[in-house]
């Protein structure tokens, strides 16, 4: 770079961060206040987007298939193609193709990108951040495509989620780290009165560092929700990011390294401060990579067993992993049984469960339940369920928006086995799909299980399996939620009582055991959805999440301050 | 409690929570600011503590002698007395003894005071905390003498390091935890605006929740200014706090601990809140503590060794460490010799050199430096600092305050074992010191080695031992500062250069290798000394520390928030 190219790039980085101020300042109120903020569009309307953008965004998608993606990875070596859409259509998308081998090079590379990112400041970085974001929501249609085809969502819930959703979580974590950086003053003149003569005095500057390499490992379900908070808490820290995709939920986080490397790379900076790392099933590189001492801040999302390896044996580097749990809902009483059973039949329904966030025990007394002053018994709540679900999925293109498609052989095998296990009240339906004629669409399984089987309801079933559980009162439904929230962990809580004093009792066993705790939730706010800027994600007070996203303890570990004194004079 | 007590007790809440919210608010001002700041008066001047205090310090001090420390430990069995006063005097105080058989006990007590110290929420934690630091500072010649005899410090430096330099730091550990905790709102109407009809509206709530029991492992040498930060901010966030001091030096911590006690009994909570383990020499408690499941924050300042131990071991927690590093000055050329080595001279001499941050290189060029516009040999180097050694420990008295005396007999042999080796350029000399006639006094050895010789310089010594490393020249100092400074730790770094060029790459190194940096210190200011409320202490990002005292990372990982949503309405 000459010097008159180093001044333009300058000039443009100042004009960035004019840009952008107004909205990190927002963000960054938005956070404190916790209200309703968004700046993000979640709706896929042509209204907001235009008449052409959804076909414009297919197109784009399915311009990728059956290519070498494009897109270098330091350390590569040939290509390789892991996924396969759970719609069933080919998507052949070719990825550089990284072994133990390569990970020297990609270390060297990414190392050499952060001096510059790091001097060029925390204003500049959080800028570039942003119109990063900008460039990813100018393909959100393309980006949808890509999560409802490696993730199985419906496509409207793929443009949220994966889209407008995870943009805004981003943003929020960029929000958060900046505020945390732009805490200490990068510069000020210390003066300590003394009982005679001068104050000593002294200049002093205060710069943020970063850790080092951040490494992302993502999960096939919500490849850019659960890792664009890490990913850009850890950038706007100044730290290089390695992205390391599932191998079955690749494309999206392929599209996402490959914006951030151009917009990177068109203010100057060094495109391998965002890598991607595509392995091929199964070759194990997250362990390799998570254990390099270059890598010092880790953000996981997946099974319990490998987060607890990763906080277990990565010890060089700090450690935020969301893992799995055993959602709860305790059913004391309400006052509307319709609009719960539709409530919870959305839950149980939406990407056929195949949330972190969707309830798998649903406990309620052997003896039913109060509906307004009617005693309702657990086969009407049986039978009310069974009819939202029904009503909920009659339309088949609705039923499929909803249920998207399942990915997994897992997920399959799980469904499959309870199915032949006793108690089943609510079958778990095997749908067509309108335009996919090889997904495979699942209703939910709900089956019905005494208090004491522990071993069928008390460990994670992923996927459209829900659990009735029987027990004696609700102050037994609570024991047994409070046991499964301190042993197996969980994301989310739900209670249904007219009672405000359950209610209270609910919210206090919530506090105590670490879990998150919504309340007679009747209308259409669900259980597991939360809501950025407003709504945090996990606790990291219980087993199934070792952080929050996003909040201060989410990044402010992820950059260090170096301190310089000089004399004043 | 009876409900009328339990409403004074609530009405006396409120009255410390106005009464401290002026401290508190200037304290949060402070760190913002980070100028000159301080909450503790750190001159015994009788002028602020009245005639009597000094000898009423001392007698409640001698008071303590020869009994069993009125304190009471869940689990303990007996008495154990472990102490020795590094100036010779017997003080055997017994203290609750605690052994792996009493750990059960010990944590059910510190769990069961948890809830309502959570409940009572952080406005009135942060009362009572600094309300405590006002008990601990009316008590502060009994504790500098407390330090001082089992430190090994000069009465003075207990005083200030040990006394008011402690309790600011504390002061400034609970600002950024206050600060941190009130950053989420505590309870909020949510709505989010919807195409047609009424908004969704929730209402929320907030709750910082503590992570579990904290663990603080203190150190010999600095037990109350190197254990406040932790404690504080534990003890702030809602966590009980565990203080297991080392065996040879518990008295300042048994202070400090009782001391807590009863503040929190005052305020109707439980004393256990704050409890003190006391081992007996060599019993390895400390793994037992660090491993319990209970147990999910924990500081610690020691040995590298074993600061890696928590590191790796004690996963159910998050550790924060203080380990150990090898300090650089790097001297290139100076306005004036005699202010820089006498400025040198104190460093060492303070505390016979048993400071984490006192240097232990001095890394100059074998031809000389330029001082003015004359060179000036190695030798007329160390000529100085002897000359500036020699005047500054002169004066018996003096030199017994700077000086301080050596309680560990690790320390006498490092000492006596260097200085049988080649190389000495000053000697250490052994005084006497006029009050206490069994006190080991050292004043610091110097010895020339060459640049090669790592084995020797490149480990940490620690006490009054500093190596004079010649070097090809100033960049050659800079490549084997980087060197220690990466693969050792380090917690400072000095630069001495009338070259404003040198010392900004000084600077720079400093920020690539994640040390902070003083440079030209030539006047009172020292390098092993900073200021609570602007230095922060240790960086994190080298191998000597895993954390700063004190910052946002410090503490925001200390507690967790809970959130509930219900339905407005």
């Amino acid at each position: 770079m000459t010097d008159a190219d180093q001044l333009t790039s300058t000039a443009r980085l100042d004009d960035l961060v004019a840009t952008h101020q107004p909205v990190l300042d927002a963000a960054v109120l938005a956070i404190r206040a916790r209200l309703y903020w968004a700046a993000f569009k979640e709706s896929p309307s042509t209204k907001i987007w235009g008449a052409s953008a959804p076909a414009d965004g297919k197109a784009a998608f399915e311009r990728l298939h059956g290519h070498d993606f494009a897109l270098s990875t330091p350390g590569s070596s040939g290509f390789v193609a892991t996924e396969r859409s759970p719609y069933g259509i080919a998507l052949d998308v070719r990825y550089p193709h990284l072994t133990s081998d390569g990970i020297d090079e990609l270390m060297d590379a990414a190392s050499s990108a952060m001096p510059a990112w790091r001097d060029t400041g925390a204003a500049r970085r959080a800028a570039v951040c942003i119109e990063i974001l900008r460039h990813i929501e100018a393909r959100q249609f393309e980006l949808a495509h890509a999560v409802m085809h490696t993730t199985g969502q419906g496509f409207v819930m793929a443009f949220q989620a994966g889209g407008a959703h995870a943009l805004d979580r981003a943003l929020e974590a960029i929000a958060y780290t900046y505020e945390a950086m732009a805490a200490t003053p990068s510069a000020l003149t210390w003066e300590k009165p003394r009982g005679s003569g001068d104050p000593q005095r002294l200049d002093k500057t205060f710069t943020v560092i970063p850790r080092g390499i951040a490494l992302v490992i993502a999960c096939t379900t919500f490849p850019t929700w659960n890792s664009y908070p890490g990913l850009f808490a850890s950038l706007v820290s100044g730290n290089p990011v390695v992205v390391k995709p599932h191998p079955h939920a690749v494309l999206p986080l392929a599209i996402t390294v490959s914006i951030a490397q151009s917009v990177l790379a068109e203010y100057g900076f060094d495109h391998n401060l965002v890598t991607l790392a595509v392995e091929d099933d199964g070759a194990g590189l997250a362990s390799v990579l998570a254990t390099r001492p270059e890598v010092r801040v880790i953000d996981f999302t997946g099974s319990s067993a490998y987060g607890e390896w990763l906080e277990r044996h990565a010890h060089q580097a700090v450690v935020f992993t969301e893992k799995a749990g055993v959602n709860a809902v305790v059913i004391d009483s309400t006052s509307n049984l319709a609009a719960m059973a539709a409530n919870l039949g959305y839950s149980l329904a939406l990407y056929s469960g195949q949330m972190c966030t969707t309830p798998q025990v649903l406990l309620i007394p052997a003896g039913g339940i109060e509906v307004g002053a009617r005693r309702t018994s657990v086969d009407e709540f049986i039978a009310a369920l069974n009819g939202a679900l029904a009503e909920l999925l009659a339309e088949p293109a609705r039923a499929a928006a909803i249920l998207g498609a399942v990915g997994s052989e897992q997920v399959l095998d799980t469904l499959e086995a309870e199915a032949k296990l006793p108690g089943v009240v609510i079958e778990s339906r095997s749908l067509p799909h309108d335009d996919f004629e090889l997904a495979q669409v699942r209703t939910p399984l709900v089956v019905k299980v005494s208090a004491a089987d522990t071993a069928r309801y008390g460990v994670e079933r992923f996927g459209p399996v829900a659990f009735i559980v029987e027990t004696r009162d609700t102050a037994h439904s609570f024991e047994i939620w409070r046991a499964l929230t301190e042993t197996r962990g969980a994301l989310t809580a739900l209670v249904y009582s007219t009672d405000p004093v359950i209610v209270d009792a609910a919210e206090q066993i919530a506090i105590d055991s670490g879990v998150s705790i919504s309340s007679n939730l009747l209308g259409d706010v669900y259980v597991n959805q939360t809501t950025a800027f407003s709504d945090f994600h996990a606790t990291g007070a219980n087993p199934a999440a070792g952080a929050t996203i996003t909040d201060a303890a989410f990044v402010s570990s992820r950059f260090r301050v170096v301190e310089t004194r000089r004399p004043s004079g």
